[in-house]
């Protein structure tokens, strides 16, 4: 029989990396510093490479949540929520998330990954699923495990989007899945658009918040807020390791399919459910982003400060207007050699490159937090024309 | 369009499930008790329906480990592992798993369930995965996800995987898929026989060791200790949230095999990192698990002792060394019933009903711990006893 180790290579592309000594990934962090640096081999950086968008993860009302959760509740709940692992703890949670968005309901996992899993529970072989091209990955497990039709248009292309739903079959079921604001690009979904082929097509609109929840629209609920269309999504998926500083995730929706995603969603059904600490500091982590939309303000205002800065100095990005920079560079080495060259610089951003993005189109991903200072920001400036300049990415 | 959400109805066995007000799910734990009792709707009950068997969630010593990270480290990671999400402390861990698995590597995952998904990075549509019958539902979604054709054989039928081996195509890659330890019949996996069959057919052996590992075994190692087999494991998948107290997962195997699935296993790639609470909980379990062992021989104990209480009145039970007492009631309404019975009695028990368990072989499931006192051993046994001869299902 062929040893299915035998063939466990990694890609080609990480040798030629590792020897130049511009391998970009699993750095791990040694200590992370109150003013939201980080220490890694030895150094401190300015860290633009975390989804923390609101600088929650280290406020100390959300560690003293945790704390107290900890102590109150243990380590962990040794259950699934269905069996013997729920507690009041996660109710409230999710009524005050379903209260937040208004929702009828939600329902608390284990992670963001598994919320998005949680959707293969909706639809099944005979259903097509439309979806943006960009969707998170753990969005397209879910569909692959829902063995639906997965039909793909390009990022917000909504003439394509129209095309794939009139070619939907009639008899069977049909669903749009996309994401409030793109992870890779910082993109927001056009949702004007989208909702309306939805409606005119009825067909459900289903949209991955990880991102733009907590972040987006004046009350943070979102890009559905942004566009005053909330009542457009018939389904929200959440994940507390982007705005809400911890880990864990949410569905929120109809009372009707959250019963049955109680019930139906395997990776609901067979996962331990989510720690009290981690419960604990999304509940902490509600309270601020409803009471506080200065964060939102401040991470984003970062960003567009920093989006010109890089444009100005000549690299190509987008306009989008989240906490999200993508610099593109479109070679997988020298996107590499990039990342190395900000690391020196005293910068941490993320190199993205195939599989994560398309062929020939590795980027650097930028992000912004509510903690970042003019200073730092001059310094992720500083660091970028010095090692773009180095690299000849800028005149 | 068909509505996919009109579709999405719970299975008619719940509604009359909650008319009668046997309901068995999703009752939310209001607080925990130092002894591992439970308050549930206002009651204090024994719980015997953890996955906590050595009872460290409430240990202290994990509490203070969990709260020192938090404040230290922050409450969540806001990031992958593979970008800037991996702490010294997740390497740490790592580091300590593998070489208590006696393995080469191993990786964190945030939970167990990603652990096991990440299974499906390792073949692929022309590959077959045997499997035992009673796999956890995580295991088969990544073997859907993989694509690779699933074949799965009676629980422990070792006659009828050597006839699936002898059928595998030599030209293609096969895998055995199993687990160290069942957790609907709390049964070993039949170790010797499996590893002698892989081994004559040169196929690997990957095993689940989310239930044995910490408990099965004179140093904890699990069942491939236990059976003075652990060269036999080529991968190995764990979780966090049954001995050791906490969430998250590992996969631990060779070093190849774990760089490789850093790099393609979607489960880990694309998921935030584990938080830095349940990284500290479970390297403190980690720490108890290797020097007290009188916490493994107490749960294995309270057990043994408890399977003779319930089979001697009656009830048809499981004859195998661990944790987990199966009561098999059959009918999915009594087996409701029963559970209620032993709610009012004092008793928190585990309903496990169909898809999760064969049509018609709902059974409770009963877990001790080692924190379970012979006075409560006697109320639950009481429990079982006025409960069953109510019902009729005792003498």
């Amino acid at each position: 029989m062929l040893d299915v180790f035998g063939r466990c290579q990694v890609q080609d592309d990480v040798k030629p990396v590792t020897e130049m000594g511009v391998y970009p990934y699993y750095h791990p962090v040694e200590q992370r510093l109150a003013d939201g640096e980080v220490v890694v081999g030895g150094r401190v950086l300015v860290s633009v490479g975390s989804n923390d968008y609101l600088g929650l993860s280290a406020d100390p009302r959300l560690k003293d949540a945790a704390c107290r959760a900890v102590r109150l509740l243990g380590t962990g709940t040794a259950g699934s929520r269905m069996a013997n692992g729920s507690l009041t703890l996660h109710e409230t949670l999710e009524g005050r998330l379903a209260a937040f968005l208004g929702q009828e309901s939600a329902m608390v996992t284990p992670t963001g990954f598994l919320a998005n899993l949680v959707l293969s529970a909706l639809v099944g072989p005979r259903d097509t699923v439309l979806a943006d091209q960009l969707i998170h990955a753990s969005l397209i497990d879910a569909v692959r495990l829902s063995r639906a039709r997965l039909r793909r248009y390009r990022h917000n292309d909504l003439d394509r989007l129209a095309g794939l739903l009139a070619e939907c079959d009639p008899a069977a079921g049909a669903l749009i899945l996309t994401e409030g604001m793109f992870s890779t690009t910082g993109t927001l979904c056009d949702l004007p658009g989208t909702a309306g082929l939805a409606r005119r097509h009825g067909v459900r609109l289903v949209l991955d918040g990880a991102h733009d929840i907590g972040l987006i629209g004046p009350g943070g609920r979102g890009t559905a807020e942004h566009y005053g269309l909330e009542p457009a999504v018939d389904l929200h998926t959440l994940a507390f390791s982007k705005c809400f500083g911890t880990t864990g995730g949410a569905v929120a929706g109809p009372e009707q399919i959250i019963v049955y995603l109680r019930h139906q969603a395997r990776s609901m059904v067979y996962s331990a459910a989510l720690a009290p600490s981690s419960t604990a500091a999304a509940l902490a982590a509600l309270d601020i982003i409803e009471t506080e939309p200065e964060r939102r303000r401040r991470a984003l205002a970062a960003a567009a400060r920093l989006r010109a800065d890089l444009s100005g100095l000549g690299f190509r990005t987008e306009t989008s207007p989240t906490t999200i920079i993508p610099v593109y560079v479109g070679d997988l080495l020298l996107c590499c050699r990039l990342w190395r060259e900000l690391f020196d610089e005293g910068v941490l951003a993320t190199a993205m490159v195939p599989p994560a993005v398309p062929d020939g189109q590795a980027l650097i991903r930028v992000s912004t937090t509510a903690l970042h200072t003019e200073t730092q920001l001059d310094r992720v400036a500083a660091a970028f024309a010095a090692a773009g300049r180095r690299l000849g990415l800028i005149p």
